[in-house]
């Protein structure tokens, strides 16, 4: 059995790992820390986990849970990963971190958008950027991931196959994003309210969102080129879910089966993303609750343009499903271990 | 491996089924029908299900279908069940029936109630009402089981302790109902199209409803007296859940701790019923995907009154995971085969 | 023109009587003061007013305002009203308080439901409970009126006939209540954070909801005998509506063309009271962003029960538009206006 | 006072004119009809408008309505209109027609895009675009409007004061438009059954909406060129409200202030349209259950594009509001007559 500490137990994602892990048949949560309720038994703070999960929530450092796990999931703001770990920390542990800390590998892009000093460049180098179906096998060496960021898995996993064939003008990417609400996380804010945002839609941080240079990194990486995206994530009235709706330019004209083919290239082995039939979108809620990624497009023959739609559950395949998805990746375990839920579609 | 057949696959109950049956490690789904999508492949109605479920929806009658399987679900309208079962379908399989044919012992008050002839008043004494918790040893030995009905399965597991042990009032019981939408099925109709029912709650058959005399039957059964319930049921717009408000006056002054150890008395053991601590009340998102029954309660000393708070999952306790909990008691398994999930609680 | 001051402004009360009284044909709001928007301007809190209403929040008192006003309303939670007013403050201005100060005539109840001191005992004899269908001569002739608390303004409108007229057994009398969010205010609260609260039913403050002496009270008053309720308060997940479900048993065998006339005796007449034809039952939707409360019910034969069901909108009729009734009766105007704005239903 | 029929009165456009008109202090409505409640009184179809609007519903054709009215309102499907006007009608009544027959000035593209024939093609060129702002003159003069579709209303005020002013690339344009589920109407559909669309967000009719000519027959007309758009219109979980998030790409480098400027220079005295402030982006909740149009947008710098974020009203400024100011227009009232009620923002 792996031992797994969560650093951050008590946040939207550290109960989605929990309700994961719990499950996962092949590890043993020993540690789960929180800041906020620490002292508290887990089912004190989620009722959900009556009878399920009675273990206590410590506040324990990561130095000090490293010594007893085999792994660590961080599930932290930005800035604190980067000030934890260190050298010492990984030679006793894998870590996964759910935070962005190390999802740049350049320095100064992480300072520039997070207008914060980065504690941590050096280990920069050693992180995996764990977007599992494109960083397998760097994955199965590393022991620290850096877990991508919900917005960026949905967007890269659309992008990657066309921009890596070439297909698309690498000046013309818009993405629009729609989040569910539980993208904002748990700590109380105005706009996150319930009367303030039910019933309502908005866009926020448009142009300016942080997942933007995390998403351009990884698909220059992909395409080999300078690529600059529009991004505008919206704020939805729902629970869970994240849309993607994506604009390209086609460098020539390709037919429905020439994009179908390619997709199918490189995802059609792929357990975790389906690709829809003809004239069928994906809607969030055939991913709820699952580590799916669906994925349909449409040739805009009109404007030469293809209109891409993906969807993930952002709080499973886009964090916590995901990690545990990496983590089956470095342990050697079947990808799929704990993680073949069925969408719980309403 | 049970082989399973499903009649009425694709209505919410159908694919709640599906859905755990699926994941199930003793159920193969050799069969399922639908008379609506008949020819389609599952995830072509249910998109969640592409890659999962590629098994073809058929319009087999009950007969040719009881041939081939262990056991067969039947997930229709009332009516239904009864026109379709016979001593010959029931000597080749076990039937579980989701609809509300066989769980009134009286033909005379189902045919009252459901205005509408009952088609097999012999088969009512085979049948055994599915409540698990209360009549396990009997569910054993049939093979045709009523699984209760959902308002029926939170209000009886609420009262029952309490009305055996003979602290309540038995002409005082009230019974407050809040269902989600889910509840009222998937046909299509003008109360559960969504602009008509979403940000706004009303009551509905105040008084009139059909699971009232289920209730009592059960309550009678249980306590040994007539038992006249007041229930209404109310529809809020979420898909899924039920909360149940019961009211029912002392016959003496008891205190917390006393009805506590009633609740434990029968419950104690019981692995998908959980006993709230003193102060919590059930919350229809802790049982959420789950096939739990969360029962928590006060005694209103003011009134010499105690209300008590249950929440099930409506398709899950409430339908299609009692259903299997009693298939897995039928077959002599571990009751909680497959039903172990834990709640998806947003 | 009646010169109007809001206190506590940019609370959902607060917004809700600025939206009302901007559009009142005899009224020019004044003053508006917000203790945490000071210094910004209305529209700046509420884009929504953008055009509309750029007054200046500001951090008077309410002795300042009082010297610049007609009427106050005061917005604030309970405790702060009774520190503030004073009969110098009454001398110059009518009051209107939509706060629970001044609701209970007896100051033991209040200290002891709100685990508080009552800063202003004296006054409480001036004030008029502001149920305005109950109490009108007495609201016309005072400066200070205490407005209703949302549930009991539901509570009490769909009981009072038939306790006044002695038709139901006092100690029967059980009150289910369905509150939509908004009612739980705009602090920032985990229960109320959108992820915590969507998709889910859950009581709270069972059998101990400070709404419950101010019920009773009124109701003694109104039949002339001991009443003590139980009372459940649920949050459903919408943003607006309160839905009361009563139950009471009946002292004699009545028909409901009889129950209807007592209705009719005392509502036929009220603008804002709708009584529903048989067998409609109010719906919260039909209310919504109106000063209506709608009011059906059904005899429970089989038990002797009465069954009423009310609605209102809990900012409208349940706070602010009650509050702008009051001061239409205060300032001896049309009761109805500014009031006649029809639901806006989805 | 002007007599006004509404065609089609039933249906959520239809609810929504009449819930304006009856306060409209010109407008006396005297003919409502409607197919399926024929013989109806309005408030036993909207239990809200119980002592507010007891009309009959008749189902009486167009010709008989406009000997009696000074105004028809013709809320329909499209294909309907278009048979039922004539010269006859026209010269009795004035008629604005809010569905899609006479949007479209082409009457092949018209035929192309809804796959029926137009059967009144020689009345498409009496037929003015009601889109307020832009064409006043025209529909002061007109008899026959043509209201504008929802999406393309929201998309053509955001738009055409950039591509007037020729500062986009004409084949740059995407518009994202995300709409409440009441846009698609009263009539029962699988997709708007509420557990189906509840939770959950999706994209339909990508790059084949009908709004598609719609909308770029009026930036063409505005701006003097072709323009071929990408539309994907998405379903959000909520009752009403569009929200439109366009891309254009600047034919220069321009500043925030100037294309501020550009807008003020069209909407600056507009009343109905409201310029956010700078990194302001409109909220459709701003905007519920009122005539406004609000506008925010931001440069892209890094990509050289401009994000215009547009959200109405879908009843109101996109259907029915739209159309009440319409008739002001042409009854040479005072445009805002009617439509000046604040938003309910909850």
């Amino acid at each position: 059995m792996i031992k797994a500490g969560i650093i951050g137990s008590t946040g939207y994602v550290g109960e989605e790992l929990i309700r994961i892990l719990l499950r996962h048949p092949q590890v043993e949560i020993i540690k789960m820390t929180s800041k906020s309720f620490s002292g508290k038994v887990y089912s004190d703070v989620y009722q959900s986990y009556l009878g399920l999960c009675e273990i206590e929530c410590t506040d324990e450092e990561v130095e000090q849970v490293a010594i007893e796990v085999d792994v660590i999931f961080m599930a932290l703001p930005h800035g604190i990963a980067s000030k934890n770990l260190n050298d010492a920390v990984l030679a006793q542990t894998k870590v996964i971190d759910l935070g962005a800390d190390f999802r740049l590998t350049n320095k100064e892009v992480y300072e520039d958008w997070y207008s914060t000093e980065h504690h941590n460049a050096e280990l920069l180098k050693n992180a995996v950027y764990g977007l599992c179906e494109w960083n397998r096998e760097e994955i199965r060496k590393t022991s620290l991931v850096a877990n991508p960021g919900c917005y960026p898995t949905c967007s890269i996993l659309s992008l990657a196959p066309l921009l890596k064939e070439g297909i698309l003008e690498k000046d013309s990417i818009i993405i629009d994003a729609k989040s569910g609400i539980s993208g904002a996380g748990r700590s109380l804010n105005l706009g996150t309210h319930f009367a303030e945002c039910n019933e309502s839609i908005k866009a926020y941080k448009v142009a300016t969102h942080r997942h933007i240079p995390e998403i351009e990194q990884q698909l220059e990486e992909i395409s080999g080129g300078t690529i600059n995206i529009s991004f505008t994530p919206h704020l939805v009235p729902m629970n869970r879910g994240i849309l993607i709706t994506t604009y390209g330019r086609l460098t020539e004209i390709v037919s429905y089966e020439e994009i179908s083919t390619i997709y199918n290239k490189y995802y059609g082995e792929e357990f975790f993303i389906r690709l829809m039939n003809k004239d069928i979108y994906p809607e969030t809620r055939w991913v709820k609750g699952s580590n799916y990624c669906d994925i349909g497009f449409v040739i805009d023959e009109r404007t030469n343009r293809v209109i891409i739609v993906g969807a993930i559950d952002n709080l499973v395949k886009g964090a916590a499903g995901q990690a545990v998805q990496n983590m089956n990746i470095m342990f050697g375990l079947d990808e799929r271990m704990g993680l073949t839920g069925i969408p719980l579609v309403r």
